[in-house]
């Protein structure tokens, strides 16, 4: 499995490159555009994975799998129904999720799957929306889920979803990946509270992309959380939560109780 | 009056400078860091001005002026509402705002204060608050009205406000401006629209930013648009708004059929 990371160094230098059978490959230039192997080559154990993009945005979908949305008795709707979480809520695997200062109330995980974008896109029709997606990795989208309700007139989704640690991502972006035949399995403290198949996704990553590519311009590095389905749940001070998608990797973030 | 702005000259170079009786001092650096002034002065009449900052995120609240509040019939709220329009929704002074290629619909204005972050700012004590603001500037929080209710189950928030070129911000940033006595003043085609004092505000400025940094990290540049009072209306393709408050100057937008 060949897959693209973020890393740091022992020394605190970051870069980034091609992980294959725990040995990483390193680039020069940019990940989605003149990336270029170095003549650096280094074992997985020296490097610190982070984050393996860098969005400006985390585009987060809600009501996208059939399963979830019949659960709720939700009806599937006409166009991806989306959120904003802000480039500071982005962490990479292994980082602590950390509680909020001011909140002490229930945080949830929600296990998906995740497309990052490749070229800048504005306007795409959906048979050429593949061509955008760089490639796929795992993020956990967490939620302080009694702050969204909290106001009778307007659901805090972004409020809720938003704080810094909230969106976990990686660990790498596959760039070959059948997200037909492949499943998100979310494990808490390693029991397993979500399986399910991402063939019943609502809008298919490509609709995704080419959907909301007329509802805003999407950047290099961007990130759509595709939504998640049945079995999410809260997490405990200190509890860790597992995403994992074969074909991709696992995802691991323990929740801090923080300072 | 002197103020902070970003500007292009003709062979298409992007500065950035203090603006005082139409002359223009370039300064290096970090607008909001080790800004040097330079011996480059300039007639504002030479300068194409721009967006004043370049935000990664623009948090615009709601339901944050008593008047449209008691209006709506909504309770005032306990803490700060918000969504999160993205970096590719900003324009600046003087740039169309462009008719969403899908969207047929009504397109409504809201003149509003936004304030502009000097400072990276987390957790924030409210008293120490105003110390992490760089200024303020105008904006035209635009939305595609008709988006935001067409789900039953959600409400599209991010999505009806967060097209490109649908936050509009300038023409300046104002260090030394007084909220309390300053009124907002939206005309569209140079009928007044809106004229409400900014003194009617629920949350002040230190509030939003303290409140809102302990939600999220908000960094240099980024914007909040503070919430619109009552006048709010759509604009006709080919329409001009103009956003003005007294002390910052006047940011005037037209609508576009756009392409």
């Amino acid at each position: 499995m060949k897959s693209w990371i973020r890393f740091r160094l022992a020394h605190g230098r970051i870069g980034f490159g091609v992980l294959e059978n725990h040995r990483v490959t390193e680039y020069e230039g940019d990940m989605f555009g003149d990336a270029v192997p170095s003549a650096n080559v280094l074992s997985v154990d020296d490097v610190t994975l982070l984050n393996p993009c860098v969005p400006t945005k985390v585009v987060a979908l809600w009501n996208n799998f059939r399963a979830l949305s019949e659960k709720l008795g939700k009806v599937a709707p006409s166009h991806p129904l989306f959120l904003i979480k802000p480039s500071t809520s982005v962490i990479g695997p292994g980082e602590p999720i950390q509680r909020p200062q001011t909140y002490a109330g229930k945080i949830a995980y929600e296990g998906e799957l995740a497309i990052v974008i490749g070229k800048r896109c504005r306007n795409v029709p959906v048979d050429e929306a593949n061509d955008y997606i760089f490639g796929y990795t795992c993020i956990n989208d967490v939620t302080a889920a009694e702050l969204l309700n909290e106001d009778p007139n307007f659901a805090q989704w972004c409020r809720s979803k938003g704080f810094d640690t909230f969106s976990c991502i990686g660990p790498a972006i596959q760039r070959d990946f059948d997200w037909r035949n492949a499943h998100v399995v979310t494990r808490l403290d390693n029991v397993e509270r979500q399986n399910y198949s991402l063939s019943d996704m609502i809008f298919s990553p490509a609709e995704q992309v080419s959907r909301i590519s007329h509802d805003m311009t999407l950047l290099p590095g961007d990130v759509i959380a595709i939504g998640t389905s049945i079995g999410i749940g809260s997490i405990k001070d200190g509890s860790t939560v597992e995403v994992s998608i074969e074909g991709i990797g696992v995802l691991s973030n323990t929740l801090s109780s923080g300072a």
